[in-house]
């Protein structure tokens, strides 16, 4: 059922606190923010892009760690900032000529529920809040930071009978 | 029993270190400090913000960390460096026009004994001193900073009837 | 046994990396080295020194944080950059005036051992080195960075009968 | 078995993120990057270097912080920003005048496997990528930058008769 879904998926969207990291900010003196990104998550999304699937962030908070994450990775877009998610995401798909069934949203918590509804395919991760858990088609066994979002890539690229393929081309 | 007085809560106070955050403090070189929030922490005080409730801070170290955490999230008051905190609340519930009842204290280690005793609702987080959790009127499932203060702001709107409302305005 | 060998103790030496920091380093750019610090082992120093037991440190690496942690703990010394611990621990116990017998070393690696075995009381951290743990006279429930010294100075001011003078100093 | 190839090492390979650190990065603000070593990671390499064994770093990306762990343990190379990372294992180990099975390399995710293959001995941490620890002629129990890099470091020394001479020159 969700192979037939994950199968479809053009487009994945990424929360960014607690999705993309452990969901903790380190705040050192008055001005400077940090966050923790796990390389593994990276690599995953690198081999998602390079099999021409969308990633993107849309995100409520705002941090220059994020926006350098996501060039970083070469994400096709980053936003930041936002207050209406879904709204966000019918306007992203239109953009791209994509249609819900064609999204994936990775969320973890209350404000993420709206838009994951909205998306083809709403994924939380293992550590989620418990209602983001219950409305989600699809539960990472990893949390957040520590490897959901790695899950989350391969999950569509074996979907799509993909994953083979790029295993042999690094062996 | 907890439920009744939990429903009671005008004002929330929060230790910092242990409870805001995982007890942790990063020294960087000979000045920087820095400390690790959680996202999920933050939400659940704004949600409880939101729903009228004062919510604040007092501990007895001082960082630069603390007081932009405390600016971000709103807080009604962060004082830092404070002595005797069972003397600072009474002050606090005095100026805020609340009873002891209507006030809860979380916290984690043996300074907060006293003042958790002198609010309405002495709080430890899972992680606290095994004297502060045996003298806690309740004991969170989650240690501090890693969703301590997102359970206690929860258990607050569950008990006053209001986490149902708040979940639909989300969905 | 080990509760009469405590009570003797006058004076607690504590490695650094391992023993009051979990053994990690963090290293930003050229330049910049940190090192995170448990609130709660703080606050179990400080209750060791205001029942006038020495506290200090001898650790073989050396970094600004660790000096900046034992001046805001107001340790009795600090020495880093230590090749030979055991020769440094028999000068700083002529100094204090201290039998060896009334001495504490906290350890967490082989460098470790040999200090620990001239030490009155050689202390493992629960994650030292398996070596380590195999030679102590006593191996904390706790792991480095992570409550093990708070452990060790509530220990000692247990076995020195000081204890419940403290918490209801406190309550 | 595999104690027979650990005795033939002369050189030992590490992959950075998520062998050297637990595969977080962090990112303050627009400019700074920072990784977490583990200091009994560093004791053991420097063990093992003092034994006579060249170490070294290959990785696909690029940090400070890794050049400045390389300098500080006094590694015999640091190779960052690698593409193909069996070519260059098979130049430094002609330039190093050794057989690929005097060599050991120690990966943790699928950029590994192919220099994991073309060593003497391919190692995986005990976190790495399922396909990696299946094509790993050795798993260590502990993970990247959680003790992996020690836990190797001593097999060697172990397996080369060395360990008991080490443990009593620190007795």
């Amino acid at each position: 059922m969700t192979e037939s879904r994950l199968e479809k998926i053009k487009i994945l969207i990424l929360d960014a606190d607690g999705v993309l990291t452990r969901g903790e900010i380190l705040y050192t003196g008055a001005e400077l923010e940090s966050k923790a990104f796990n390389v593994k998550d990276g690599f995953g999304i690198r081999m998602l892009k390079d099999a021409g699937i969308m990633v993107g962030v849309i995100t409520g908070r705002h941090s220059e760690a994020i926006e350098r994450r996501a060039k970083e990775l070469g994400l096709d877009f980053c936003r930041q900032g936002v207050k209406d998610k879904s709204s966000l995401l019918a306007a992203i798909l239109e953009q791209a000529g994509c249609s819900p069934e064609e999204s994936a949203f990775v969320g973890d918590d209350i404000p993420d529920i709206s838009v994951m509804k909205s998306a083809g395919l709403g994924i939380a991760v293992a550590d989620a809040h418990e209602t983001v858990r219950e409305c989600a088609d699809m539960v990472t066994a990893n949390s957040g930071g520590n490897g959901a979002v790695r899950e989350v890539c391969e999950s569509i690229l074996k979907a799509k009978g993909l994953w083979e393929g790029i295993l042999k081309s690094w062996a």
